[in-house]
């Protein structure tokens, strides 16, 4: 069962500003609940339906798991339909920046599905590591968690000053523009970072001045853009395929 | 004003059978109502905001609008946020399939955003045509049409039965698998069929029995897929660089 402190805590880590104040977070539903266990990411409270805990009962073991029912956990939920798993988690810390390889940076990407979906990609293309200018949305958001369909227990989100960032990197700086050099005849370097805007704003002036190489994914239609996660996975792999 | 006869045709509308029955769907939203103008697409009647029509006015003459203010426009629109303009408009009669060239074909796609989301990135890379299977979501439901961010007025829908369309169709028919080649090395022919099933099922037996090429988008790192959407626009860009 779940507590009614319990759901009060459940219900504050929906927000950011509580996820700050407890240094946790939530991963809900049965993928995401899965992977964080299969990670062997620390759990600081499993909330499960009966069904999940005999389906991983022996990787229960070190964990403090409550049994609650589907009602209550779809409830305690932020998402419409989970009733399998939720999981307080408590907030990793911030990493340092590893520019050995290809880095993925995004500026002033502010939509929580659209950085879930670019945490997945970034996975499915062996990106261990994603910078995210200051203001990006929070990738501890439910939302956010939920997109990534457990790729966030192996994408490393590193959140700075992307500005600062760009002017000490050295080396290829890649940005998406819709008029830059087309990604089908762009040898990517192995090292490098490639910037990534929104949708409504592109790469902003500040992140934008440090591009040396702007790219552009063809258009060989009527569309004017494509969403950003679209653009990011489509440019990941023009990256990868000359790899 | 929108009268009370008018919002209960919108609020229809949303609904399929209420689409079906009076022939008619919607489109909402600035981007996409400006798409359908632009189009020439017969418009039965628009609501718009003062601006919108201040905007527009050279591009209305043949249109019978209505003027409406913010609040009453966001309340008729199944968009959360739409204060600009909702057209209803005909529904298009049912086009022949058109063989010659590359032909996105999808099977059981049923999530409008996917749909939508699709159809904007078909555009993008200059398909003029979708086929999907009966069981596919409607592509003229509000949240698909919304998803297309315009684009649904340059790709003409085709919904069929997709196995009978494969039974007969002769040349190579490529389909996304975990375990296909490829799409890094895949040759596409100029004409084919590309089937992408949805992220649950993947394509099922009755579509797949055809399938004489199966592909892969080749993965890098730990993510086990790709959403449908994200994966239809990594393959068509494939498909487009090399021709």
């Amino acid at each position: 069962m779940i507590s009614k402190n319990q759901l009060k805590l459940l219900r504050a880590l929906a927000q950011k500003k509580y996820r700050k104040q407890h240094g946790l977070y939530l991963v809900q539903g049965q993928k995401n609940v899965q992977e964080l266990i299969a990670a062997n990411i620390p759990i600081q409270q499993l909330f499960a339906s009966e069904q999940f805990i005999a389906e991983h009962q022996s990787l229960l073991q070190n964990i403090d798991y409550v049994e609650a029912d589907a009602e209550s956990l779809t409830k305690a939920s932020t998402l419409t339909s989970n009733n399998a798993a939720i999981a307080i988690v408590q907030s990793p810390e911030a990493q340092p920046i590893d520019d050995s390889a290809m880095i993925l940076a995004l500026d002033g990407v502010s939509d929580p599905g659209n950085l879930g979906t670019i945490i997945r990609v970034a996975d499915w293309y062996g990106f261990k590591q994603i910078v995210v200018s200051e203001d990006c949305a929070d990738h501890l958001n439910p939302k956010v968690i939920s997109a990534t369909m457990g790729s966030f227990v192996r994408v490393n989100v590193v959140r700075t000053d992307l500005e600062a960032f760009l002017a000490q990197y050295n080396g290829a700086i890649y940005g998406a523009y819709l008029d830059g050099q087309s990604v089908h005849s762009t040898e990517f370097a192995a090292r490098g970072v490639l910037v990534m805007g929104s949708e409504s704003h592109g790469i902003r002036q500040q992140a934008g001045k440090y591009v040396n190489t702007p790219i552009t994914i063809p258009a060989f239609g009527g569309a004017e853009s494509l969403n950003v996660a679209m653009a990011t996975g489509i440019i990941l792999d023009n990256i990868k395929r000359g790899s």
